[in-house]
């Protein structure tokens, strides 16, 4: 799966020291204090080596969370269109992925491993600043951060009714009718008014 | 703290035996499937002992959670007063238990318990049918599983956000602030226009 990424470069021995070193990192110490340098000292190989193979510090944590798909490019087709209709958007392409069956039980074992003791960091102090909240920048919104902690707080409970506990009736409901049940939600957390955060 | 509920009946090596029966068989085989018989026999115990001690089976189940207040109490509050602000009264009654300095580190450990590997059954085939779903019913909602269970989506999302994880601003916002932002969504979930979910 992670080969629809691309070539899988280096000897596997390096590149799985690599993705180790930087999986205890980002959940030890969150992806602002974890450098490429600490990284690449744990796994015993040169820093400039694993900026070659895996690129800047979020491709380097990306890889590090194997996730199936690259979340920037899916995430990055909300901000091309009006920001009015970028909730439906979002869930359009949210569903696209999380419904896609070759998919999913790769995002439920991503899902289920930032649930667990631990895991907290790579979702409060990795994927949430990596991949959540530059959408709220490149859609413009004011308090970007917010909007989209928001977002993402309705977001992870979806995840947890419809994938996870596979609560019904969410469970076996069509695509368009979740849309159109949580659009409405998403949007004014984009884009309405809010209450002051203080 | 479980000393709050009232006397704590039993030699506390049977009650122990009957929790950790409970427990087992809960997260096992979810709420409906678990019989005070079945429990009461792995225990080792008459099953008149276990009523007598411990109520209803959803009485036990809650013991069983080791919640440090009843939710039902709280939640049951949410139904008394008119149907238009019952997403305010049901995020005060929810703030004023989880902000309680007291009771949150009993609710976080319960919390995380629940999204551990096993402890999805506890939510989906116990918390839910127990105690969020007849509250709907007490609302006299229409499809009142659905709408609980949209409510319960967000929630748990901002338990997630504000509890777990600590992200900011959220995990700081004062309590009639975290009202605000989140009472229109509830409450469209609770009496709102939704899409059919089929």
């Amino acid at each position: 799966m992670a080969g629809s990424r691309g070539r899988r470069p280096g000897a596997p021995d390096t590149r799985a020291a690599v993705l180790s070193a930087a999986r205890s990192a980002f959940a030890a110490k969150g992806f602002r204090a974890t450098t490429i340098r600490g990284v690449a000292t744990t796994a015993g190989v040169d820093p400039a080596l694993v900026h070659h193979y895996f690129g800047t510090k979020s491709d380097l944590f990306l890889a590090a969370m194997e996730l199936p798909v690259d979340p920037r490019r899916v995430i990055g087709a909300v901000a091309d269109g009006p920001v009015e209709s970028a909730a439906e958007r979002f869930l359009g392409a949210f569903l696209s992925v999380w419904d896609d069956p070759a998919v999913q039980p790769a995002l439920l074992t991503v899902a289920r491993s930032v649930l667990e003791p631990g895991g907290d960091r790579l979702l409060s102090q990795g994927f949430l600043p990596v991949v959540v909240e530059p959408v709220g920048e490149l859609l413009g919104l004011d308090r970007p951060t917010h909007r989209m902690n928001l977002v993402a707080s309705q977001v992870m409970g979806l995840i947890l009714m419809r994938y996870v506990l596979r609560v019904e009736p969410l469970a076996s409901m069509p695509g368009e009718m979740v849309v159109a049940t949580f659009a409405p939600t998403l949007q004014r957390y984009l884009t309405g008014d809010l209450p002051p955060d203080h």
